[in-house]
């Protein structure tokens, strides 16, 4: 028998999909709401409640969702931005003794995903390939020198999100004036924040691979214990999501999901970005909660948002973490909805 | 009393929300055909039937189209694709012989909207506001150094489409490095093709407005006569194209639409982006196509594919081209469709 359990996505955004997938999970037995920090989100359009929720950054944000918790009998939060991991990573104790599970990962975990450079030296220690990556520009321009990497160089932001502020370097002018206006345009985004914690080496110089792309959805459950990793191959992107994929077998890649996961000990879901050159699969990108590519392996069978619901209830989510149908292309696809804002919560 | 007729949309891409507005204008009677280059197109899904065509520079592109039009009793094409519309354009008398009816205009009338700096001489010398705009780095130079323009400067491919290869300059090292960069990125990619044209100007250098955007859809039915100026109000891009907007009135800007499109003589729609600086509207980029934008005014009521085929049938299509709503915020969401290729066609 199903417990009713009403449920909260915070910084939904855009991921109206995820707010259908909860609901179907619920299946009538509690709500979904969905909090944003501003009024005109797509996802509250699909939500059974919504809340225009304090900034993540704002001292009044955490006791806020405290209190909105307590008054909507919510026990689950789910979070779906990485700066808001962060923040809810510090205070998941806080939540769990008012009886609410956050699914959200150690903050030591959310910080190994949320700072590239991190990643980097994470997966390096750990034995997997990646990317050579410099926080310099004289570390950069000393490997191009002495041949241990060559153009093009990748230019991003160290905290950085989807394709904001990326840019592609062929030669060294190219390289000097990127590293600067990456620099401009992290202080002059929302990026400034994660940033100040090392502002001196908040932009990184990374080595460019060139190979076919693929996502993986690495879950664990919510003691960290392995589930599932899913490998879907990146077909199309736009503006730094995946467009078009699908889940395919390829063992080797697999491996490196679900070995990463393990070193890792990430709760839930874990976004992973790998670029396989000459059958070597390299690691890229590290995000500990729901990514742009998660529909992609719904659409493949997958039910993450029904198997945490399970979880919570104590019971075995076997049949949602099985893969029914591989290598169908799915693509994502536009319709409009109304999202004007009238004032209802 | 109806006629049945088959539409075949071409370049139909991304664009399955337009075949779904073309079926439902037919209402059955008839059948609506998506063509694309590429079997992975997300238009084949929603289509009564689908076809893999020639590359548009392709020789036998046309005489394909032709055959096809003859055996499947096509009736009306309509392009979603600025480079098709030339060649469409320049051929569309042999389709009117055999029949068919090519929503399109005039070969040189895609070339003002195709090739930006005709854009810009357009506008200009019709009495249009429009952005400072060069095609060498010694003239952006020249006009930085009098003070004629301020940075930020964009710089754009003169063929371009969406935000391919669009840059924002602060200064002159990056003004260089843009300037090559971009030229760079049209000749590895498919723009080169029609910037062949004038290889040596085929990179922009423009004014940077700041204002509020706005989209519209100047409506002119099949003989060029101005029916309706739709304006939105763009809340939030996203790979270029509009991803949240709301259809306002504001007759200001609807009036600048209005009086292009006459000087302009476009049949069917005109796509037209305008920036509103101190009140004063500015003229962008032209598209004489189904944009981006368009299902933002499908959503406030309007239904140009339900008009074009009245008028094809003879009828009036006043209702059609009526604003029902005012003031809604439109967002587009994300959905995921199965566009596997199993080689129906």
């Amino acid at each position: 028998m199903e417990i009713s359990m009403n449920i909260l996505l915070t910084s939904a955004g855009r991921r109206g999909y995820l707010v259908e997938f909860f609901k179907k999970a619920l299946g009538g037995n509690g709500l979904v709401h969905a909090g944003n920090s501003s009024p005109v989100s797509p996802a509250f359009y699909y939500a059974d409640r919504h809340v225009v929720t304090p900034l993540i950054y704002d001292d009044d944000y955490i006791p806020f969702l405290k209190r909105y918790c307590k008054e909507n009998d919510i026990k689950l939060i789910v979070s779906l931005f990485d700066v808001d991991l962060m923040v809810l990573a510090k205070h998941r104790e806080e939540f769990a003794a008012q009886g609410v599970t956050v699914v959200v990962s150690a903050p030591e975990v959310i910080d190994i995903c949320n700072d590239k450079w991190n990643t980097y030296v994470f997966c390096r220690d750990n034995g997997f390939n990646v990317p050579a990556t410099y926080r310099s520009l004289e570390d950069v321009k000393k490997a191009l020198a002495d041949g241990t990497i060559n153009y093009p160089v990748m230019i991003k932001p160290r905290w950085g999100m989807g394709s904001i502020a990326v840019f592609e370097a062929d030669n060294e002018q190219e390289l000097d004036v990127f590293a600067e206006k990456v620099r401009r345009d992290i202080f002059n985004s929302y990026l400034k924040y994660e940033s100040a914690v090392d502002e001196a080496s908040c932009v990184l110089f990374q080595e460019k691979l060139c190979g076919q792309e693929y996502g993986l959805d690495v879950i664990h459950d919510l003691n960290g214990t392995q589930k599932l990793t899913v490998v879907r191959k990146k077909l199309a992107m736009r503006s730094g999501e995946t467009d078009c994929a699908s889940v395919v077998r390829y063992p080797e890649v697999e491996e490196t999901g679900t070995r990463l996961g393990e070193a890792l000990g990430h709760i839930g879901n874990l976004d992973m970005d790998v670029f396989v050159v000459d059958k070597v699969p390299y690691v890229l990108e590290l995000n500990a909660r729901f990514g742009g590519g998660y529909p992609f392996s719904h659409f493949a069978g997958v039910d993450l948002p029904k198997a945490i619901v399970k979880w919570i209830d104590g019971e075995d989510a076997s049949e949602e973490l099985t893969i029914k149908q591989y290598d169908r292309i799915a693509q994502k696809d536009i319709r409009l909805i109304d999202i004007t804002f009238d004032g209802r919560d």
